[in-house]
């Protein structure tokens, strides 16, 4: 028989205790930032690094569904799939690679490669098998902002490596930091280094050739024979050229490091499906990674792999980016126009206009602050506009004085209104009104 | 002007070191299944947990697909959706969860809810914000296998209630455990208890009204005021009749305790789609969680969710299962015969028929190993049939006499021949030749 409860052994109110890993976890910005812009249709996002929604390909991935659900019967895409995932798709990829100019490889390994939920779970995999608590993360000045809070979500810390105003890598101040982490007992704590090579977010630069080999050197004069992540998310969304450079998987320079290569079909052709992929060439460090995502879903969506796998077969993925790639270069057109004419320059802002991707990267006055909280953060808000601060891009939380423009969420349309909120705010702020 | 490079710099090959976490990851169990499953189709496998390739709603997964890539626009199904997962999936599901024979609630609340990719992830993330190494959580014997790989991976210590041969928790023994742990000051240590409730894996059984409140209130008496899991992956999956219990949710016995409840679209609708969902009574937790999320992937695949909503809201997600409960009955049925027909019961074997989800669970003679790598177990395998050994089900890692067989994989006029490739080794090992 059942006793009541008794209500006298409650002694308190339903109470969570978090563990070191909780503990540190706070509201992703990134989270923030889509949900005010999904919320808020008045507020012009600037901040959003969406896709377009006119360059997504609905009727395409509507007929690919229908295609997959009876041509690829045997495969029954709605079936379990592989953690690792399709073996298809894992070698199409790899043959995939292999045309991007530059690349100095016939084919990419497909044992090598996994697919995962983004390239975003694939980052937090290296993170998770590479670092403790603690160490340390090499990374670009600036460099992806959802990257660095993922890190230090995971107890890490991420260093900057010291970049010109271009972004490029200086040599020789990368050269001293290292002996500085040396000199500080910290060698060992240094378990990685991430780069964002191609149109990178938020710099929209591209790592030169001589660029990458330069890295690879400083870090062997050093003894830091460390694993390498690179990060070519963007590396399709070029305008007219693209850049024209080997991936670190290809260039000899980086022979004598373990290295992960990632990719993803998020962000060039279908964003909803989330489908994303790795190149490890360390096999214990990818059965590592493996491992875990098998605790953590044991395998991407199927279905959504063999919708992307079939769009490369057919030809319809590179059909899409060449739809797609005009429609961003003329975005991106009309954002330059627009910020050329708001003034922002003679205010001293200063900024390059990208050749590739979906950001323009803007630098204000040396001692303004647009930090989340800010005088000028918070004017925007008001008058309407959103912008990731660019204390969030650098791993100090220093400067204060950038801004991450994203081209992809706005209609081109709506530029000249959201910029000009944005450049009013500017010319009241510093003109000390 | 780039310098060659000097070869001499290179130390070494390309070695990784691995964090605590990475050194203890090995490759699961369920991939190394899975991939033989795949691999192997001459393989009778009853081991994989696969749902019915039959049961598979291709057609209507394809017309979803096309129905939401054109009257669903305004929500660009294939742009990114939100961290938490779409505002109507998240409703919708506590509409639905309120249709469940036995809730006591009329609509749960979609701020509690969100989606995940497949509701392994949830585990997974309950796991990271709740327990730090070498923390403790209380499951069921046996439980389910992929869950307790999951948290040895992550240097957790899963400890067995103790149950009787039916599976049910004899509340006596788990009050002495709870004891047991605190008079070897483990109290603190203890941070979850995960329940499989519903047509449990492995061992099909259902928990009680009268059962869940013996575990609340011989955690209340003990003062074990922890956070509840309850994982009711295969609630849908009945043959004839629902089991007619609350959820921990709705259930008052658990209301002084913090709750997790899982449940999926994955294993009852369409697999390959991989949408699963968690409900969080407590909202920091919550947080803590989706924060992660946000590090992991910061949402799970928007398409995916679109199809599924669109599936519950048209009433084809009730449609397609009352069209697979049949099936899966009817697989179960024709097992049972299969088993009853194959002489195990007279060579001491003893399993109870299942009156929902995929498995049979199987207790051979006490003396019997039937671990990975067993004589059994190799015999099988050269025999051509699959299984997963049961101490796989067990954190201690004993009994090693169990079985757990999926009807799910494999094409039911296989059934016989599978059975009968183990029950011969059965006949074979046990008459010692």
């Amino acid at each position: 028989m059942s006793k009541s409860l008794d209500h006298s052994l409650v002694t308190k109110a339903p109470e969570v205790e978090f563990s070191e890993l909780g503990k540190g976890i706070h509201r992703p910005v990134i989270v923030d930032i889509m949900s005010q812009a999904l919320a808020n249709p008045d507020l012009l996002s600037l901040a959003a690094g969406f896709t377009d929604n006119a360059a997504l390909p609905n009727e395409l991935v509507a007929q690919l569904a229908v295609e997959v659900s009876s041509v690829d019967r045997v495969d029954a895409p709605l079936q379990y799939g592989t953690n690792q995932g399709r073996a298809r798709l894992r070698e199409i990829s790899g043959e995939w690679m292999a045309t991007h100019p530059g690349e100095l490889c016939d084919a990419f390994k497909a044992d090598e490669c996994f697919v995962c939920n983004g390239s975003q779970q694939a980052l937090y995999l290296a993170a998770q098998v590479l670092c403790n608590r603690g160490d340390i993360v090499l990374v670009e000045e600036p460099s992806y902002f959802v990257c660095l809070e993922m890190l230090k979500g995971l107890g890490l810390r991420p260093i900057g490596i010291p970049c010109n105003r271009e972004g490029a890598i200086e040599a020789e101040a990368f050269a001293q930091l290292l002996q500085t982490l040396d000199a500080a007992g910290e060698r060992e704590r240094v378990k990685a280094i991430y780069l964002v090579t191609y149109f990178s977010n938020p710099s929209s630069r591209s790592m030169t050739f001589l660029e990458k080999e330069t890295v690879a050197r400083t870090l062997l004069e050093a003894g830091y024979q460390i694993p390498v992540i690179e990060d070519a998310a963007y590396r399709e969304l070029y305008f007219d050229e693209p850049h024209s450079c080997p991936s670190v998987l290809s260039l000899a320079a980086f022979d004598a490091f373990p290295k992960l290569y990632l990719g993803t079909y998020t962000k060039p052709f279908a964003t909803g499906l989330k489908v994303g992929y790795g190149y490890c060439t360390h096999p214990e460090w990818l059965q590592k990674m493996l491992g875990i995502k098998g605790h953590q879903d044991f395998g991407s969506a199927h279905f959504n792999q063999a919708i992307v796998e079939r769009a490369i077969e057919t030809g319809a993925y590179a059909e899409h980016l060449q739809r797609i790639r005009p429609l961003y270069a003329e975005k991106a057109t009309k954002m330059q126009a627009v910020l050329e004419a708001s003034g922002l320059r003679k205010l001293g802002w200063e900024w390059t206009p990208p050749v590739g991707g979906l950001i323009f990267w803007l630098r204000g006055p040396a001692d303004m602050d647009l930090r989340i909280g800010s005088v000028f953060c918070n004017a925007c808000i008001e008058a309407g506009v959103l912008y990731v601060p660019g204390d969030l891009c650098f791993p100090s939380g220093t400067p204060w004085n950038c801004a991450r423009l994203s081209t992809g969420a706005l209609d081109a349309g709506k530029f000249k209104e959201a910029v000009s909120r944005f450049a009013a705010v500017a010319k009241r702020l510093q003109s000390g009104a």
